[in-house]
Formats: structure tokens, sequence, C-alpha cells
């Protein structure tokens, strides 16, 4: 959904709706002001049907693109933790998440487009086929134009691409990568990266070159449609807003890939 | 959706999915032989997603139309509890439950074709107008096309019809009714009927005489669309199966309001 | 457990312990720092184990006294919303919280030493004589040498005594009383206080004068044992701060009821 | 807790108190009519405050002894998924549970004497000697008298002993055992029995013997305190009867190891 020559546009999203009940989490507002698509939790890990309705009307005003962010049903462990389910299950209730958001995001006009697992469930989609498989199908069966926005490697995008689902690849802007195009584990230095003037023109130079640049200096060609700009790190409004303005000093329009 | 004279069909209803996890609840496969439509909880009461998906297919192999049946989040109270919602609150766990049942019945291709408040919710669209309104709202912003299946009397079916939703006037088969179309409270003695033959004649006349026949004899004349089956009593079954075999022998054909 | 004569001590005390998983609430490590009662969460309303045993370790390490802060079994509502249940299911949750936080707080060799109601519970035990000897019945058969504190007025305090449980009447710092010693209504202008300073020296005036000081300047003569610092409003801990250099200053000596 | 020569005891035991608001599980009432010790429910994985408090007062009616059933706090999966918690994790809401039903069971006067872990967590505790270790420990940190009901082989007996807390092996009735004294793998035949009057001989020999009868033939010795009577298995209802008829008949005490 990108190509490497003459004009370029690329996605910026984040993981927003995470607050639940009386718990604010993030400054979604100001995030909003920054991506082109907002990633909504879904009820079962984060978000109540008012955190996402409020979530998904600040971003129809904002003209963000929203998509559905299920994970997996654990609202203690915030999604993060690994639970045991049947491949049934976990089509399931992704299916569950993804139809509670087009609910509440038609409800507030403005309904999701895209799905982007969290988590947990995410990590599984990439090294688990099964996973990976389940998710996919969950999501195709309720509505096959949605778009999944995941890892550039791993199962799940190759699953979905199989089964004609459209996707989207997305990198992590404050993370560093391998040269076989995996996220360098967060055990190893140098794993997140926390300069946002660095990360901003890697970023640039990513999306100029079409490829992931590893962490030893190679170039990995990939098709990226989108990166990741909001992670957990504190700084990281700032690092979201420096790749911003850098991007777009370069000339690359923002621009949701849907 | 009913006429008085000439060939009749009545549908029949009846709450089902209410399982969760381990615990088993009704005997859905047993129902799902003798009703039309089937109420199907959306996991904030009662209900998991593979409760739900399971629940939709079986229908789906029964020929059993299926709706969503949201109630108030409270696993613990089975919905039966009131709690204090803002309207807001209440149109956005309704748009929630209604959108995760449509991806579920969609995902296993039999999507839901009206809604039903179960419990304490639906108690008070019957009795307040601005729970009433903050329900039909969010049934309406989700997928207007979806029929509400009600109480003939009260907030809730009058305020569905003045938006141009479409509605179906359900009765109870084993509850007397006052002559002014309300149901007898629980308290009085004579609320709940226990004879399946007895409660399957009235069915027959009630559904003849297009009216609700009250517990002073009087008829209340109705638009009763659909016979709600199935209680919570011993013998709800056998019941149910009294009612669906009377109706039938009488020429009554079961079938779906949608 | 104080006197309005002499050398005067006041407890200082705060809802703690109140974030969930991912999510933080409160600046507990400031605020034990001020307090000498801090009121933990129990799970239902707020709370996890982990959060629980970390909010006691911490008061432990700060030498502040713990109790429980029993709540509505309502993550999503904060224990904020009225729920309609039983005297019996009162009085079970009620024990389940208690227990609950003193094996936690025995875990960490902290046990606790009271209990005060939160929020739509507390309210409720003040307004209605029902639920209040349900939670004094829950308490006392548990430990009747835990501590009720709670409200001066009102049935709570008022049953409690009356079974024997030892109490500790409390009053809100930032919050204007009527003359019969009520709070004065949120909904009337001067209802909760925001000046620092004006809050702080009306606390040494009502500690040294043993009573409430009403939104009219009348006095109503009270058994204070302990002041509520921290409320929901930003700049409660300032206020709190604020609060405890005066009484200091005053000669008054901060120590908890227990 | 048991010799295996002259007048011989043995405890019965079975998981009770595991229905959840309006859904009942299994025949708590005939089941307490045969054990000596019920395995109860903390409201992590299933049972309430009112289930709990319930299934103790009825305990406490027919002279049975009452202990914790912690499990993983998932209510949707009745606690048999794994789930990835920390030492600490586990050792808290241990902790937690165990408290809670301090609290529910000292509120109808009739306390815990032990605990017994359930599901998934019961599984790891046997096999895993992290969560083996975190257990015992938040077990010995809320209340170093309570016996811990466990696997006569695995991790969590040997811990519980080095640390110097009490301990009772149990079998299982209704399961075959390898000639290392471990279960059967439920994925191999004869993992579980299911003809009563062979279960109940053969738990008559085992208790004469003071041995584990493997499937092979051989004898384990075995310091058995107490046997597991209730499954999940159809018929485990009767199957338990029969086991105390055929104890009872051949002079063996049914009685509480606590």
């Amino acid at each position: 959904m990108n190509t490497s020559t003459g004009t370029h546009t690329i996605d910026l999203n984040a993981d927003l709706g995470e607050s639940y009940g009386r718990w604010k989490l993030g400054d979604d507002d100001a995030i909003l002001k920054i991506v082109s698509s907002a990633n909504v939790a879904c009820g079962m890990h984060a978000g109540d049907p008012h955190v996402m309705a409020h979530t998904f009307e600040c971003a129809k005003k904002h003209g963000v693109k929203v998509g559905a962010h299920p994970g997996y049903p654990d609202l203690w462990g915030f999604g993060r933790r690994e639970m045991v389910f049947s491949a049934a299950e976990i089509e399931q209730f992704t299916a569950y998440q993804i139809g509670a958001a087009k609910g509440v995001s038609t409800y507030v006009g403005h309904p999701i487009t895209y799905v982007k697992p969290h988590g947990a469930l995410a990590h599984l989609t990439r090294v688990d086929a099964e996973v990976a498989s389940a998710v996919v199908r969950g999501i195709a069966a309720v509505d096959a134009s949605l778009v999944l926005l995941t890892f550039p490697d791993g199962h799940a995008i190759r699953i979905a691409r199989d089964m004609g689902l459209p996707t989207c690849a997305e990198i992590f802007a404050d993370r560093a990568y391998e040269p076989d195009g995996s996220l360098v584990s967060r055990s190893k230095p140098g794993a997140v990266l926390s300069d946002p003037a660095a990360v901003a023109e890697r970023a640039v130079r990513m999306i100029r070159a079409g490829a992931i640049e590893a962490i030893d200096g190679s170039l990995v060609p990939m098709d990226i449609g989108s990166i990741c700009v909001h992670g957990d790190s504190p700084g990281a409004l700032e690092m979201s807003a420096e790749v911003l303005k850098r991007l777009t000093e370069d000339g690359i329009e923002i621009k949701s890939f849907v």
C-alpha cells in the first residue's frame, strides 16, 4: 500500500481507548492529533462501552480512522498474560470483540475499518500458526473487508493474505529490528529506542527506503503501511510528535491505509 | 404482524444461551425444537462467546430466528439486579451487546434480526421512559432494521414506534394479566400459571381473540406477535411443548415475526 | 477516642490501593507520608491482590495503620453505582472482602485493624438502616475487634455502637457541613472546599473545639476521631499536606485511632 | 495421619460451592452426607460470597470440615485454563482467596481448617516447583496451621513439608495410577474408572494396604490421608456413596484429617 518511489504516504497508528471506568490510561486527546489510525480496545482487556464510544467520537472529530483492538479476556492482566484457549474460542472471542467494536463505532457514526490484535494475543498470532488462523478466521467471518494491521513477519499476515483478507504491515517507531525483520528482544541492549530525533530520522529513512533498518544497519525490504508510534514508554507522546513532524517535513503524507 | 381473522401465525420465543463457561443453564436443544425465535444472551449478564456461537449455530440448524438479549453487566446477579446507569451508558452497553451478538451470529452465518431486553433492564424499559429511550436509541443507532421484541404496554414499545423502529409485542404464556394489560405482580396469588393444559388453552384463545385474557376474564385487545414460552419455573419445557401442540392442533402456524 | 481538652491527637485517613492491574490511581506513596490510617480497597470495586499486598507493605514501611475498604462488586462503576442486594448478600460480601483484606495484610505482616465502607455502599450505610445493619453484622461476625470508621451521623455508627462494635467518627476535610451534622449536598454552592489554607485552619479549629463547624458558622459537638484528607479533587494532595502541617504546628499529634 | 495397621480412619473430600449466582453446579446437599471434608471455591474461578456462605453453613450442619479451594482468577475458564502469573502474584491471590474463605467461614461460625488448590493451579503446584512454592508461601503467611491437602507426589507436598506446613495426601477414587504414583494421563485408556463397585473395592484395598494400587497391579506405599470422591463424571454421586458404603462395611471410619 506504499511504494518506495514518487509521493509517499504512511499511516501512523496508536493504541487508544485503554481506560476503564474510573481508571484513565493514556492521553488520547493528544495522540489523536498525531495519528491517522486509532486501535480501540474492545472491553475484554481494557475499554468499556462508554470509553469505546467516547474514543470513537473523538477519533471521528479528528478525522482519524478506527479499528478494533481485540485481546485476551483478562482485565487484571490487561491482555498481556498468555492464556490457554482453543482455536474455536479464539475465533469466537475475536468475532465477539470485533462485533462489539462495530456496534459501538456504528452507534457513534464512525465504523471501524480494520483490526489489530493486542498484547499476548498479538504476539501469539505472530509465532503460533494456529492462533493466527483462528484470529484471521474470526475477522473474515464477521467482515472480510476489515484490514488486518499487524507485524510484517510471522504467521498472521501470511495467513490473512492466503485467505484473501486485506492486510497492512506495521513497524514500531521505537523498537530495533533484527536483520531477519523480527523485533530485537526486549532483553537485549538497544531493543528500545528512546531518542525522539533519532527515532524520527530513522522512520523517515525506512519509509523512503521501503525497508526496515535493522540493528546492524542492513536494510530489509518490506511493504510498510503503518508506523505504530505510541508505546508505553515515558516520552512516547513527544516521540510520536517528533515522528509526525519529521515525516511531514520530508513531504511524506500521513494518511490511513484504509 | 398478526391479524385476528383468517389464517393465524404466531411466534414462540424463549431466552437461550444463558450458560456461561462451565455452568450450564436450560435445555437449549429441547427448547429449540419448540420455538421460532431464540433470544440469545450477549455476555454481560450471561453467555460467553463460545456459548453464543454454539447457540446461534443450533438455532440455525433448527431454522429458528435469533435475536440479541442484552442485559445489565452483572454476571453475579444474572442481570436481574437494578443498577444505576446514565442514559448514555445504557445506550452504549446496548450498542455494545447488539454489536457483539451481530458479530458472533454473523460469524456462524445466522445473523440476528431482533432485540429483546433482559431482566432488570427489560423491566425498566417498560416503566422508565428514560431507560426505554436509551435502549431504543442504542438499537436504532446500530441497526434500525432490528425489531424490538418487548412488552405490549409500557414505554419501550411506544418509544420504538415513535422512532420508527419495527416492533413486536410479546405476551408470557405462564403469567396472568391485569385488566389494564400489565402483568399481575408475582407477589399476588395466581400471578404465575402452572397447569400446562390450561396455559396452552389460554394461549390459543388469546391468539384467536387477538387479545390478552386478563385475570378477571376480560379481554384486552392487543396486537400480539409472540408468546414467550420459557420461564424459569420447573415444568417450563413441558408447558412450552403443550403450548406448541395446542396451537398447532388449532391450525395456528408457528412462525417468527421476522 | 479523642477529648476536647488537654493534649490532642487526631487520625488522618485516606482511601488507597485503588489501582487495578495496569491502571494506576492516586499517589499512594505521597499520601502515605501524610496519613496515619490507610483504607485499602478489597478487589471488588478496585484493588487486586497484588495492589493490595503492595499497599499494605508500603503502609507498614511508613508505620501507617491499615483498614479494609469494602465496596459494591462493580469494577466498571468503581463501587459508586447503587446496586440492589439483599441484606444477606451485603453481609456476605462484606465478610468476604474483610477476610480477603485480613488474608493479604496478614501475608505482608501488617494486619488490618479497622473497616471503612466505600462509595455507594458507604452512602447507604448512612441513610439505610437495613444496609447499615448488614455491614455491621458482616464486620462483627468476622472480627468484632475491628473498628468501624464512618460518618459521625447516620445509621451505621449508631447500629455499630448498639452492637458493641468499636467505632471512630470521621469528618471530611474538604466538605462543608449542615447545622445538623450532615454533609452539604454537592449540588449546593460551597459544598466542597478548595482553599488548602482555609481547609487546614478549619480542621484545627474543629479538632480544638471537638465539634463540626457548620456552613452557617454554628458548632456541632462531635467526638471526631479522624479526618479524611484525600478526596478526588485536584489539589487533594497539597491540601492533605497543608492539613498535616497546620495540625502539627498547632501541637495536635497525628495518630491512628487504633 | 493414617497408619496401615490397627483401626483405620480415612477422610473423604469433594469440591463444593462451585455454583455462581444463578448457575448451580453439583448436588452439594447430597455430597455433604457422604464426605468428611468439603473444598469450597473462593470466588475467583467459582463461588460467590453467597454461595460460599451457604456451603459453609450446610457443611457445618452436616459436621463436615471445610477448606479453601483457591484457583486461577478466571470465571469463564473455571480455573482450568493455564495462565501466566509471577510467583508473587500467585502468593498474593492465594493469600487473598484463603483470607476470603476464612472471612466467610468465620462469619457462619465454621472456620476453614485446610487448603486444597484447584484446577490448573493445582496441576502446576504438582509439576512446577516455583508455583508450588508460591502457593505454600501464600498459605503459610496467612495461617501456618492450615493443612495443605494435595497430591501425594509432586512439588507441593514436598515443599510444604520442608517448610513445616501440615499436609495431607489425597488419592482420587476414580483415577488410575502409574507405578510411580502419578496419575495415568486422561489420554490413555483406563485412566478414569467408572464402575462404582470396583472403585469402592479398590479404595478399601488401598486404605488397608496403605498404598496406591497402580494400573499394573503393583502397590506404591503411600501415607494416604484422604480420598477425593467427587469428580465431574456422571455417576460421581453414586460412586461416592458406594465408596462410603464399602469403607464403612469394612470398619474404616470416615473422619476428616483435621
